[in-house]
């Protein structure tokens, strides 16, 4: 099969590139010295796991009741389900431990979530491991290091049958909002400094923490040091995407998940070159405008991948509709990619753009043949 | 089956109102003298279908190839696909239309794709019935209704013994940008006007045109008189959302579909209250800002539906987390929603929202009842 035979949209893989990403990632997670416990909330890819997981990692993260039923289905035995918990979600989580026999590590950052999950858990005849989510700056789930609510979280856990403390854990999201690699490395001392400083505040109460969990690629990139940390959780690094380049995080070259689309007109009134890869097929994340103006929901690559075609980029998107601009380059368009041409976007986002598909086809540099199909998780 | 226990985030659809918003898109193309082709690339539900057609409708819109599949297995005969045509799609469709004996009427704004289309359609030996797309203003796909290009793209349909001219349509997009029900109705009579023009030079050159089709659901709201049209297209009032409720193409009453959250946690350094429906359950789409500063992502309701919650919003989204702001309200949440409360967060755009979900969960009002599960089309 070529890529001229796919039905677009496609969602491509290119596996020298994700291979290269997990070997890197893999290097660096032993440079610092902690595990590696990919995120598959991005690649939801049980072939992508296993390329990031080769070498002893010590397990996975994912974000959704669907990607836990899918990893745990592929074998995968010890995950984290890195959302807070909700009570909600303890009998299906339950029986998909018993079904498999996996490991789960949930989230909780009070005591009452705690409570409720212990009380669950012990109607459910269940075991769970609990990380207490810390907020090390990024506003979203978490206590703070040195804040009262810790201890009484830690407490909780302990007094429970069902449950047992996993570690401590953290997500530097502010990351994504750092204007350069010394903002990053910043951030990333912040993320260390916090989850450290809460393992040391348990274990000086006589608290055994055996996990120290950070997360994300860019402070995982960037990060000066780990020290006291044990495992980090990156995920978006398996892929890579623009809004990576413009945090330093990666270069154009890493990207290896890109959409295949077909031209489908040409409108010389808003000078616009439509594709049929749209707000679905792509996401309508805007977070790599740091990169330039001329940026918007992609940049535009050859159907055989390779370098962004200078000066297109994808301006506008609806629903199944996308519209390449390039500006003065217009003219030369209509004849350059007629009616059928067929194109590959790099994304902003890449968690967001390939959610929705339910395989990668595989590719090799640029190479023209499709290699393969990899099936992957989707929806919740 | 309660709402209380569904696995979250759920799409939930609200019977009473798609039911009515239905009847009442019935009534209004009656009242407007055209025939109703609902587009059903937003509800993706071959139920929701039934409804949107119940009393004699011409057929169905669709946006995907996996929307054309999902319907004519559904038994649906006669299925417009509203996108600019790429031949890599042909083969695919021909399949279908052999399987399934679906009539299946195409899009087109060039002779060149016509020639592309008319090769194809001969090696498969296929017969397709042809749309001349044409642009009413919107700079999308299309020609201009007094464009040089719309005799020679009628011809060239004509000169193929394996297409005939279906007729021609356009989709005012524009009318998502107009301030005012006055402006959209006005965009409604250029949508009317560019296609009737285009139907009448046609058959001035001899060219016998049966459909006339315009389409979105703000000009088929609040279109004034859609003389010379034979068909509309609307799709989103079957659900409805925050953004046409900022158009005035509904109120806040007929948005009959939501997504079912949980809380998760609350953090007191951001005043968010964070929920596990985000960027994925929910879309990153913000069409909705019109209606005021404090919607962000969408609007806040009790579990069992009714009025959004005052104050509330969803501030920010990430892959699968929800930020709920609320002001100076933030201390009285963290008592009254607690982590485990499930809310309904109504959606800025219903296509997005809904897309990536495989099923709705059926209520009828504010009862805490799910009447059933509809399944629905995903992907592409």
């Amino acid at each position: 099969m070529l890529l001229a035979d796919l039905s677009t949209p496609a969602l491509i893989l290119d596996l020298d590139r994700v291979e290269r990403n997990c070997e890197r990632m893999i290097r660096r997670a032993k440079a610092l010295g902690v595990r590696l416990r990919p995120h598959l909330k991005t690649a939801k890819s049980a072939e992508v796991a296993r390329l990031a997981t080769r070498e002893g990692s010590a397990g996975i993260t994912v974000s959704t009741l669907a990607e836990v039923e899918y990893f745990a289905r592929a074998g995968f035995d010890d995950i984290t389900y890195a959302v807070g918990i909700a009570g909600g979600k303890l009998a299906p989580l339950a029986d998909l431990q018993q079904r498999y026999g996996v490991r789960l590590n949930l989230l909780a950052d009070s005591v009452e979530a705690i409570a409720d999950v212990a009380a669950r858990a012990e109607a459910l005849d269940a075991r769970f491991a609990m990380f207490i989510e810390v907020d090390c700056g990024g506003g979203r789930g978490g206590v703070l290091a040195d804040g009262l609510e810790l201890l009484p979280i830690a407490r909780a856990i302990q007094s429970s049958a069902m449950l047992s403390l996993a570690g401590v854990l953290t997500h530097a999201g502010q990351s994504y909002d750092a204007v350069s690699v010394e903002a990053i490395r910043e951030v990333a001392e912040r993320e260390r400094a916090a989850v450290t400083q809460a393992a040391e505040r348990l274990r000086a109460a006589g608290i055994e923490v055996s996990c120290v969990s950070v997360g994300s690629t860019p402070t995982a990139t960037h990060a000066a040091s780990l020290t006291g940390v044990t495992e980090m959780r990156p995920g978006v690094y398996t892929l890579c995407d623009l809004a990576q380049v413009s945090l330093g995080s990666c270069t154009l070259d890493d990207i290896a998940v890109s959409v295949l689309a077909s031209v489908i007109g040409h409108n010389p009134r808003s000078r616009r070159m439509l594709i049929d890869a749209g707000a679905l097929a792509l996401s309508k994340d805007l977070s790599a405008r740091r990169l330039g103006p001329n940026v918007g929901y992609g940049l535009v690559c050859p159907m055989n991948g390779g370098r962004p075609i200078d000066g297109l980029y994808l301006a506008e998107v609806n629903q199944e509709h996308g519209l390449v601009a390039g500006g003065e380059l217009y003219d030369g368009m209509v004849a350059e990619y007629p009616v059928g041409t067929r194109l590959r976007i790099l994304p902003n986002h890449a968690c967001l753009t390939a959610a929705p598909y339910d395989r990668y086809y595989l590719v090799r540099g640029e190479d023209a043949c499709v290699l393969g199909v990899w099936p992957k998780a989707t929806g919740w």
